[in-house]
């Protein structure tokens, strides 16, 4: 048998009740702490501040709705056909909250914590950033957490997220240096490259000092909330079949058009 | 095409902000609502009060951790073979929340709902009760959130729950109602069934008047925290690999003993 | 530690080789079997006869595409969602195969067991029957297996899986059963209600002795193949973002109708 | 509306039959082809020459099992925890087939498509494995395909699974090179490092002309095989608890030990 020890202290049930993280749930969690408490006590093993908590809730917040997004779809398609097992629907949906959607929060974050790995505390962040965008554009790559489809001119939720920040005390430097990466981004492109949700995300990420690789974690976690509601949706008004029925439609007069203009052109 | 109108009503981006269920997530939810609130907000499009949202936090608290759950270690597994997709791994964890662990609380949700659906408001309690636990001993089925392996003589969540709910106003026939199921197995069987923990959860999501097919969604809600803070763990202290070995060391192990026995016997 | 032996003889490897099923891989099983012959190892531990590879191909070509289904729309959805992840976008897709499109299969293989587990060889099939068709009828039961909404008067692939089960002497009294489960049907309905392509299946899985719990189990091998199939073709001509773009479109068109009808009603 | 054609030429069902491919189900496919032939079809929108099938099936075959992995784990644990949804069991343990373990041959076959996408028909092979091998040590990255940890001094199913594809007509420049980069890399590092089974399957799917990308994708279509085997042994002698109660006892061990440890050193 392996020697090595094989050690994780999350928790463990006992008769009299259950631990979690080394506290007692019945009487040091139920009804004392949040849900978003909760979930920093799981990701850190420590209980929040009250400034960690209200920021990670606006953090969540953000993941947790965006209407009838193909994570949505997925989850509602596959209620349809599976309706014996709720889960088996939402993790559905969750398996499209990969590098499309929730990875450019992660590359945020990961850009920003080695941005600053290495940089005295009195560093020239206009200078790191000019640094990163070069680099980035030289290397023909996109700049993680920069510019938005939709969202133009601005992306609406990035203010009011560093505005909770900087009420919480955690408008630090990964913000300041998110802010200049997207002003030395619009200063070479002469573009309008605005900080995005999902780089703001990153950086408050930065800011509380989780793990880059759990960027996406808590992407998961806001869409597993908002998959449930649209399963809640569904059930009280379905439509999956209806999504299902118009793209069989849509893709059988596709075909028709081009067949007949192949024949046309024949 | 389809003539049937398709709605939903969850969410939608417009350039200058995203709307949830009828709010503005910039201006009316960012900073302003907490975690469990934006859940309630997403089950039901409405904001929740203060006592459903205690309630809803507690309930949610439950469901998130317990320790290294078979939840936990597929999740664990699952990372170490596509760190690429911690979605995927947070996924594989979620499909385990099945009618095994989280079926239980639905069904007993369902039984609840049921066994009230026609009942006047003075009907007698200890008799709806006594005809649900001679309608399923008879029938050998057993009955759902009564009566626990490990957690003797009682499930220490169940009373810290109804507590709970007793504060908030939302200790009612439910509740009432899975007591008297309890106590009357109890008197059928002789032996200690008090309510448990899933039996508590399904009685309190009658009592918040929520779908029975929505418990589940609680659950995976619930457990995605914990399985993202199982990640977090398995990033500082890896054991994945060593489940995996000690696997597959013990079938080895199990194999060699099976056939030196059958080897001697024959 | 727990006693009980762990035992599990699915496969093991070693330096020199492979074991799959007690066999090596690369001198018994690599170019000497096919892809079917090792699916009905996995299965059943054993390899199958020339009759069985041949019916249980047929099975699973049945189960591999149907076009533009749940299952491959959220397959291609996931995907564009997180191509870094393959093995998501196909598991999103699987998860749609549920009781309502592979519960069917099932469904039908757990009725023709139960019906003929303790009938005697000269068991009147006919009579069989139709308590088979009373009994689901008058508690107002689906019966599995019978009937399709598009394919009529008769399900094209059922009399193609028959045959081919007769040519290897695998029409055996489950098809009988399941034919006259039809004929009972229609006699007491007075509607055309042919045996379906899932019915044939859940009868051969019959035929062949697998756990009626396997069905799902084939239906999820077959269409593995399929959804990897879509993939290559997204790869190829990708629409996912069309189907996404379409759905979000006509949810806004029906917002807008349902609301400008709702203003002028009152 | 958007005006973009949205075509997929996959399949569809008509009330009398099922198009796969452009082709007649039931008349042109069922009792006609194989499942590896089905496979390809789906792959390609061709069917596969004779030669095609075999090496196709070889490949298929590896993949299938390897014993008690972390997706047949993480396969039985699910299946314990939602025994109604057989899907969702197959599908986690699917979602573990990604970089770890799927991505090699991968990342071999898109080195080795590189490595030859510009080369002249009379390319010096071992000199354009020389420059493979110096980049990437350079680099400090691992070679995909090459060196395996149990597997030695060489992986047993290489030479059977290029005895195939010679045999077939398929022995060509990519086997070449993937044999030439291994001989580079020994000669560079005087290690052993002989082609592993993935690199051989990552070299065989560049000869069959497949997408790189479809490599994982045989691993998933392959796996879901054996998967539904474990589903099928898991019915006749289940092992999931004993493997998750194993692993409780382990960690409650670990940490008993560790702070034991803990305070003698204190």
């Amino acid at each position: 048998m392996s020697e090595k020890l094989m050690i994780s202290r999350m928790g463990a049930s006992v008769p009299d009740t259950i631990w979690v993280q080394g506290r007692d749930l019945c009487t040091e969690l139920l009804g004392k702490i949040g849900f978003a408490e909760m979930t920093w006590l799981e990701l850190t093993g420590e209980l929040p501040s009250k400034a960690q908590t209200t920021l990670l809730e606006a953090m969540l917040l953000t993941l947790v709705e965006h209407g009838a997004t193909p994570m949505a779809i997925a989850t509602r398609l596959t209620y349809m056909g599976a309706p014996e097992a709720l889960q088996g629907a939402v993790a559905a949906g969750l398996l499209g909250m990969g590098t499309t959607f929730a990875g450019t929060a992660e590359g945020a974050a990961r850009m920003l914590y080695a941005g600053l790995k290495d940089a005295p505390a009195d560093a020239d962040i206009s200078a790191l950033a000019k640094a990163i965008v070069d680099r980035e554009l030289d290397a023909k790559r996109p700049i993680f957490g920069i510019g938005h489809n939709l969202h133009k001119p601005i992306d609406p939720r990035t203010p009011v997220l560093f505005a909770i920040a900087e009420q919480q005390g955690y408008r630090g430097r990964y913000v300041a240096l998110i802010e200049a990466v997207a002003a030395a981004a619009e200063a070479r492109t002469g573009k309008s490259m605005p900080v995005n949700a999902t780089g703001a995300l990153g950086a408050l990420c930065c800011e509380l000092g989780l793990d880059w690789r759990l960027c996406r974690g808590l992407a998961v976690i806001g869409r597993s909330v908002g998959l449930v509601g649209h399963i809640a949706e569904e059930l009280r008004n379905p439509i999956a079949k209806q999504i299902w029925m118009r793209t069989e439609e849509e893709i059988a007069r596709s075909i028709a058009i081009a067949d007949a203009k192949q024949e046309q052109d024949a």
